[in-house]
């Protein structure tokens, strides 16, 4: 039995830290490598992954957010799902970049870079969802899901689970289709609500309760 | 809705890794590369480019922690404006860095490195804006604006937004005026109160209450 | 006397910058160095230790959090035996890329290596055990310790720190040992509970409390 | 008027990152750069740059905490005070990187480096002393000091001050005498407690209370 609070804060901290370490990539090679705006030009591919990625680490963010504010108390089990779920938060920054490195040399290697990155965000998905699973089964909520409520999270879950294996699939295919479909399914996260949200105004930690 | 505290401690988080990481740029490059002090000298901009940005993000930490201090809870809408903030933040050591290595570049180079950096910075000032109006309107604050501060306050970041237009069209014509308009911005800022603040002495988190 | 929180809120700012900077040395040479999956075949050392690696901070992590939450107050002496604790977690990183980088090298290499992470292992069990003998000497507990959990609690550390002794030993028979007995030693911590735990329903902290 | 725990949050933040990035100059050169042992050994002025500089953000934040423990209410000028030392803190790892490349290059260039290092811990320094003597004149303390304690503090906070300055001077002698001023600095404040915490049992921030 752990305070959530200090949960929350040591995962915040990983978020953040992971979240900005994604901007090292953006550096261009500096001065002597031709002029400012072509190597802008090139690494396009870097731009636009640092987008999709901070957009997938900052959604995932929000969820791990209300999941937690769901939450009465955190066991053990739970303490260690949220590590593993970090591990693969941890290594966005490095799919990052590969991915960034290698998404226009074609053949193998921007295939290989695809499937990596598919690869880790597949494991994240599938970490929330072991959290998330573990949550609702060992009663940790303020207040149980209704049946109803509990299905749709898990079908919400499973099919983010489900649209990364397409895009391992599709890393196959193109490695720029990666990119597009972890952007879409940050886009549906961000437009869909938490299924757990509704049923729970609970929430406020410090400072908000006589706000 | 979400708790206050918790995207403030994650936003805190960005923040202080995006204000630490301004420093890996200040590095000269060793032994072997010339006398140090030569080395330091020659790096006069990448200094120059440390503070500025420092207080850039710094004063932008002070108005963001005034506006999370008046508001009440937070939407959805608040927290997708507030990661986009962050997408802004993130980036400035990248675009510090770049105009401290094109500073002196001249020609084309330069001009560049300073437009990317008053495009982030009009990007960053323009989200926050978006942040601001969105929880005016939405009624997120504790204690509503009155039409007067709503307007000051609109007016207020009106003024940064269009200094930083400024400073793109300044991009053109001298590189370093870039550095001299966001550190005239940002003094401006230190100087100016923010508008929601005279209207609530709520302010204090955790541990403050009862001290 | 101190407050716990703010304590604990800069060592989580310690742990959770230090793990996500384990993640820096999985990057590839990129473009240009061969194909990218020999390049992440040649790399698995870098893959195992950083998986290792990150459950030993998440562990130490995990303990340092029943600790803290288990403690009234902090001494002086506690802090200072925290930022020792702090000064090896922060050493993490250097010597997990240092063993990935020598792991297959052969030699005295990889022996200096591994005998290198198993040292700065062992300094992190013994600060660890430092703190934790001088909470229970000095009253700082918020429930004292019975006699048996006292040396449960000692003998557990013990263990740890002559685990991490075998460790050094067996650094200079074969390095890759190193990295499966420090494997071995969070494992048994993730499955072991901590002896203060048990005693103590206290935990939460802000927020937690009326959820 | 902001709220205390907010600003501790970020300066926590600040400093956990500062205190981190030290660990990334203890790298080696890697495989193919001769033994390792060697490597390690040629090093061995960055690791106790690193001790010293770890040590000199650890007691600094210690008496951060401790200033920040018995303060009311934060001021903007407080705040910008704030922001002015940490501007020095984020510089610490580039001047402990910069002495340790160049403690043993002898002549001019170590010198350079030795001044640089304590002209920034100078400015750390006073910095601090600005935020103590602001705040306590601006009476921001929740209990004011004696006229005594006042005249200690401030003795006390003159006397690093000074002793940074000698730091300035001896480092045009001998290079290493700065890292041994800066030791002895942190050694005496490690084991001076800070003038305003007698006064002061009111400290503990959120969980603590009831605890």
């Amino acid at each position: 039995m752990m305070d959530r609070s200090r949960v929350e804060a040591f995962s915040d901290g990983v978020f953040a830290v992971a979240i900005t370490l994604l901007a090292l990539d953006l550096a261009v090679d500096g001065p002597g490598h031709g002029p400012l705006l072509h190597q802008l030009g090139h690494k396009w591919p870097a731009y636009v992954a640092y987008v999709v990625s901070f957009f997938v680490i900052g959604v995932l963010w929000v969820n791990h957010h209300s999941l937690f504010g769901q939450v009465a108390r955190v066991d053990r089990l739970m303490l260690f799902a949220n590590l593993l779920l970090l591990l693969f938060v941890v290594a966005i920054p490095f799919i990052t970049s590969t991915l960034a490195d290698y998404l226009l040399s074609g053949g193998q290697d921007s295939r290989v870079a695809a499937v990596l990155y598919a690869l880790v965000m597949e494991g994240m998905g599938l970490s929330f969802s072991l959290m998330f699973v573990h949550v609702v089964r060992a009663g940790l909520l303020v207040r149980p899901l209704t049946q109803e409520a509990s299905r749709a999270a898990i079908l919400r879950f499973g099919l983010g689970a489900a649209a990364y294996l397409v895009a391992v699939a599709a890393a196959f295919v193109w490695a720029p289709l990666v990119l597009l479909i972890a952007g879409a399914i940050t886009a549906y996260y961000i437009f869909e609500r938490v299924p757990t949200e509704p049923a729970a105004p609970v929430a406020s930690g410090s400072g908000d309760s006589d706000g």
